[in-house]
């Protein structure tokens, strides 16, 4: 079953304790389209500009990714991001951010991808997010991330989004902030009062829990990676990943969300081992599979 | 198979978000042999002076716990601790530190203990964990705490206690001091270089990780706790489940120290959800069985 994701298509220049990447393809869309492309066909909507440096249809070469959707805008610029990452890289600090063509209307939903079920609204304006959704026809299962700018900024759109998701995935603190909850486990409950079936807080390098309305829960540790050299597109491969596996099973119950988030997780550890899209695209199928039953073996007691 | 434990009883005074209790009981071995109690018959070493409160007799009542070893020194004061937790309260801040009898001449081991087979030796000055261990005959199983402070300031005494035991449990930032490594994992098989046979580095709310010298690994996120009021002891009652657990059951095969880390998971779930020792004395065996298998559930994919 086709999966649709739009997101950041972005040029980074990342620093961290093991080197310097300039001028790399990264943004959310861009991750989450190579992990998801290991499990299902998907359809990519996003925009860049005349000074991208990046041939997004060689990049992508041999996977089933539709670039349908891709704008190139000769009159704009292309998002761009420079973070750095010290000691744990648990964090990335912004050093400039170039929003681009990211702060123009988004990119339409090609005729071709309106009937797509499985929907994924990476991060960005939630106003936009729904926009979006509005164009589809008639969508099975949506999931969205978000962050805390628009939970700050944007809290009513932000609301009125999660009234029309199945999921929400996004990070502890953000979590925190948008149930203005302290307590993970109650915060994830407050999360989905809000309107989602189930919420996936990602934890970093601690994990990740799904929270369902019916009350069950899964806890996931992270794959244990001792070699981590750029965290960057970690959570949008984990959504990637996730996504693909759900949209390729056709089936949303528990165990397959588990197995879901599992993948994820996988998917996750193979990025940060290197930088920029290196880690997540110079792999095989069967490297995820092996890694999801070492995962496996790892959790279970 | 009897299991023997030193380490400190100390009167506590706490404030959390949720309330302050005043010079209530304390203390590591307290935290450590109440848990363990419901595994296994504790030994119980440690100190305290002539103004201490708590009739411990009369406190650990019906439990088998031999306080043979307990030492009530007239001319001494108890260790004392005030501490808060704030916000996410994953760390304590200390507003008031009196050794007393834990700056003393360490309690000696009594005669009738020097048989014991499964020893914990909770956190102390590496040197006096180290002269403990030389007072027992023929030891199977030792496990150590250990934290920060002796890692800056004993580093040599506690890479000499290193070669002597079996386990090393401390919590993940204690992991990466010592092994001067930032990532987690390779901070792991550090530590296992220095001598014990695995490693169990807790993450606090974020779970814990098994490193063994094999190369085996285990990974079990906490127990989803919507009830915090009050972290402290919580170290201590996951260590005295863990060992009880293992002194029981008299086999530390890899299957049963996941066991064991699953117990001690749940036993400080149950410790953080009252003040003082009131969540893990005011349970009963049932209860922690049925939390592990809730635990179980939340964990396999």
């Amino acid at each position: 079953m086709s999966l649709l994701v739009t997101g950041s298509i972005g040029i980074d220049t990342v620093e961290t304790p093991f080197g310097t990447s300039e001028n790399c393809l990264g943004g959310s869309a861009v991750y989450f389209s190579m992990a998801a492309s290991y499990f299902a066909p998907v359809r990519f909507i996003g925009a860049i500009g005349a000074d991208c440096p990046f041939d997004l249809h060689e990049f992508f070469h041999g996977r089933e990714i539709d670039l349908t959707g891709l704008e190139i805008r000769q009159m704009s610029k292309t998002f761009r991001w420079k973070g750095s990452y010290f000691g744990r890289m648990n964090e990335a600090i912004t050093n400039g951010l170039e929003l681009n063509v990211l702060a123009e209307d988004p990119p339409a939903v090609p005729e071709l991808f309106r009937d797509s079920k499985y929907i994924f609204l990476a991060n960005t304006n939630p106003m936009l997010q729904m926009q979006l959704l509005e164009q589809l026809e008639k969508p099975l299962f949506v999931a969205a991330d978000t962050m805390n700018c628009w939970i700050e900024r944007s809290i009513t759109d932000l609301k009125s989004l999660l009234k029309n998701v199945h999921a929400l995935v996004l990070n502890e603190d953000e979590a925190r902030a948008l149930a203005q909850e302290e307590n993970l486990i109650q915060a994830g409950r407050k999360i989905l009062e809000m309107g989602p079936e189930f919420t996936v807080i990602k934890k970093g390098e601690s994990g990740s829990i799904i929270c369902k309305k019916s009350g069950e829960k899964f806890l996931l540790p992270a794959y244990p990676a001792d070699v981590v050299k750029d965290p960057t597109g970690a959570g949008d491969s984990f959504a990637g990943a996730m996504m693909g596996y759900l949209a390729n099973v056709q089936n949303i119950d528990f165990e397959n969300l588990k197995k879901a988030v599992a993948y994820g997780t996988v998917a996750a550890s193979f990025t940060i081992a290197d930088f920029s899209v290196d880690g997540i695209s110079k792999i095989k199928r069967a490297d995820i599979d092996d890694r999801f039953e070492l995962l496996k073996k790892m959790t279970q007691i």
